[in-house]
């Protein structure tokens, strides 16, 4: 009972620093993370040389598939590469010689110049999820996403303190058309948004559209010369490219846009059941993703992905903040590092069909894995429910309250005479307490790290208030923050070129829903 | 829509792993954890030094005191201190050069030998939750503790596979005389658990009853050659040594028994609001209080611990799972293994008043903390609930089963030409699925870490089985462990012996209630 009874005692003070002003709702956007922390170097020299060896050896002697792209295959012919049909066979060594001219590090620039992002390096940029058909909340339950979901999502990206960008198909707009959704995701987040976002990629054309939009919102010969989109391209594991991907791929390439090179993979399904054996296989797949687009484009701007998760064996679902997972981010991470390339894994991944404990301790899992692997840019980072299938209102500002942990840990600890708190100790002595002594007055407002959401009171306190679970905090603070919502200023001439742009492409389809 | 598209296809496979006899509730014990990775070394050396250069010049400067202990004032002055009515002043490098005769790692014995656990250099031992007044169920609510509730907490601390310790005062049963409950909560984990187990700390002569009976369990002279408990000694932070546990520690390190010797420190309130400053008075503070125990008994066996987090500046409650509460325990860490002494902290740590998802969050971030820091006996690593006012029964089965990923994230990241799997890659190849080759058949049983806990499986199935959260999960997990329990084996004559013990002491005792 000693503890309890410390803790009682720590209840007793404070009353100089609980005079402080409650914290109000945030609207600046923190700085992308800079890590001034170690990472974590899970696997030894020896494990990395072998995987990197059986990588080459994959490419060399299994190869990979580029499937109905001729010009792709004659881009590897003509690179020095063994085309049989649409297998790629890559000499070992030569997919590692043209990722060189990929850089290690770029910038993202937003609209906003202050919320532009550094990708590579000791950098973290957190976006959210990406991807749901469906979205979730308190309220409304689970049901198809539409394009006001979207745009309340866009808004709670731009008001939310942790996150740097504002993504991409944060969910599904199932109620546009599929072939034109891509415009009014676009339009949403150049307008509702100032962060920097992606762009699309389910079909060349619309990646052509994403790079057309972005000319008129940043100007064209800016964007020509400048990265403006980061946007997703994932492989097709096992070892196979599709014209889809790689169309989008090649649009973005030419245009010096960035793409994240990501496999996209359920261990035991799209690859080995073993760490090691999925390891091997995301280098061999994200070598031969990332020497294609330097074949495209020498220079142009990657992230090697590494999209990885277990699987339960009982129902063939993935599972999510598993050991495995968290391995082989830590691994791919080291890989990524000794290819001088920008990384992107991790995110607030869970399979649990509710924001509830098993949906946090996954997500938490995962997100502190991926700051620790060394991960440069965190898609799904808020907001991801039930394998992906779901965006979360509640739990993405759940998740996206927890990133600010993150930013915390990533600064490291300062030491010098001043934190050391020589006097303050003196002040305080055996048996006093550190409440209200100089110290503490001067450095209690930024000393710890405090969440928007969770809930602090006490016992009784919280009784009184209606005993909310964080769901039931989460719902509030959704609509706290889409009160405080402001769209950011936006040249009303460049407001009405996109606006007309998306239009004249509407009117020039059928619409189409698959 | 392209990892959606990717996640069903990997659902639609899987019939071989599928056809798996589907786990049952697990019985056995997991050998306590030997990590086979590296620790997070958050600080760098310049750092780690200011902070000793600095904890030294507290002892020597400010001191400590020992309250009411004219028999310690005399071994510090014996031992070269400088005494000044109850305050100790300590040499530069007396305390470090006493410290040198603990050992850097020991045995504590359980009754069954298969279950005895190593504490120091790469070990991991896990025990429960300690000190709580309250327990919390979903059918009850929140109550006051009982010797019932205690007795239900030991059989599931016996059955829960990744708990390797049954710990000490699981709840605080509130039914029996305080000056009592020593003896049911010892005849508890003696009798009803074969793990290894903590004696009482609440005043010197229960800590000899401790010893006592102990000596009924396993033989008086294997208790004099061997450390059969491990019991928690806190430091009354800031700098301060109560007679009450340096009594008990008296007791134990004389009889050759392990004592953690742990500041309790909520950040801010005992220590400076610094990271920094809060590491170099816990330095301080245990460097004494070892010192003090290899004055009493020269190798008596001790461990570090770190109890320390962060407060909530506006209302004065401590929080949890907050990065200061990390970089506190990465730092001791690196600084107990300096000192080569055995370290404790972390747990399930959370402020939340429901095992909900800020309970989780904030459990998860110190779990990983707690396996990544170096840790080597992590008290309270499940069932921790609302800051430790509360043994939660849901959440002590949530926590335990996550305990289960630490163990697999501590084994690393094996790579031979097995786990390389060129094999099943070469078979599998571009666009083939891996759920039905060899090497996925040869592994799938142990490869993937997997919850006895979180749902699994489809929306449809969990919806129609009435769409269960986490914690509803949790209640019948509760349930069905109770069920299997089954009481160890013990000596029918040593039984006997323990309950005349018990029987003979509460007899000899007036009942008191404070």
């Amino acid at each position: 009972m000693a503890e309890a009874a410390a803790r009682k005692r720590s209840r007793g003070g404070g009353g100089a620093a609980r005079r402080a002003e409650r914290t109000s709702v945030q609207v600046e956007t923190a700085r992308y993370i800079e890590r001034n922390i170690p990472n974590m170097e899970l696997l030894d020299e020896a494990a990395l040389e072998m995987i990197e060896e059986h990588a080459e050896t994959v490419l060399e002697e299994v190869g990979v598939n580029f499937v109905q792209n001729p010009a792709a295959l004659e881009r590897w012919r003509a690179a020095g590469a063994n085309i049989d049909g649409e297998r790629v066979r890559i000499p070992r060594g030569l997919a590692r010689e043209l990722v060189k001219t990929a850089p290690s590090r770029f910038t993202q620039h937003a609209r906003n110049p202050a919320k532009s992002v550094e990708i590579g390096g000791n950098s973290l940029v957190l976006a959210p999820v990406y991807g749901p058909p469906f979205v979730r909340d308190a309220d409304g339950g689970r049901r198809y996403a539409t394009i006001e979901d979207f745009r309340k999502f866009v808004k709670l990206g731009q008001i939310c303190k942790w996150l740097h960008h504002s993504g991409g198909t944060v969910c599904e707009p199932t109620d546009v058309p599929v072939n034109k959704r891509h415009l009014d995701m676009l339009l949403a987040h150049m307008t509702l948004s100032d962060k920097p976002f992606m762009g699309s990629v389910t079909e060349p054309s619309r990646a052509q559209d994403s790079v057309d939009m972005a000319g008129i919102l940043f100007g064209k010969e800016f964007v020509q010369e400048n990265t403006v989109m980061t946007s997703l391209i994932n492989i097709n594991s096992p070892l196979t490219f599709d014209d889809v991907m790689m169309g989008a791929l090649e649009i973005y390439a030419a245009n010096n846009q960035a793409c994240i090179i990501s496999p996209f993979i359920v261990g035991g399904a799209m690859a080995p059941v073993s760490v090691a054996g999925t390891l091997v296989q995301v280098l061999a797949e994200t070598l031969a993703g990332v020497a294609y687009s330097q074949l495209v484009r020498p220079g142009a701007p990657v992230i090697m992905g590494a999209f990885v998760t277990s699987i339960d064996m009982n129902s063939g679902a993935p599972t999510f903040g598993t050991p495995e997972a968290s391995q082989v981010t830590y691994g791919a991470g080291q890989l990524a590092r000794r290819l001088g390339l920008p990384f992107r894994s991790a995110g607030s991944f869970c399979g649990s069909k509710l924001p509830d404990a098993q949906a946090a301790y996954e997500t938490a899992n995962s997100l502190n894995m991926g700051l620790l692997s060394g991960v440069n840019f965190m898609l799904h980072s808020c907001g991801w429910l039930e394998g992906g299938l779901v965006a979360s209102f509640e739990k993405f500002v759940m998740d996206a309250d927890q990133l600010g942990t993150l930013h915390k840990m990533a600064q490291g600890v300062t030491v010098n005479e001043d934190t050391l708190a020589m006097d303050a100790i003196r002040e305080v002595g055996p048996g006093g307490h550190y409440l209200g002594c100089a110290h503490t007055q001067a450095n209690f407002k930024t000393a710890f790290w405090r969440s928007e959401v969770f809930d602090y009171k006490p016992y009784e306190t919280w009784s009184e208030e209606g005993a909310r679970d964080t769901v039931a905090l989460a719902t509030a603070r959704v609509q706290k923050l889409l009160d405080t919502y402001q769209q950011p200023m936006l040249d009303p001439s460049i407001n009405e070129a996109l606006n007309a742009y998306v239009a004249e492409r509407k009117a020039s389809m059928p619409d189409a829903f698959s």
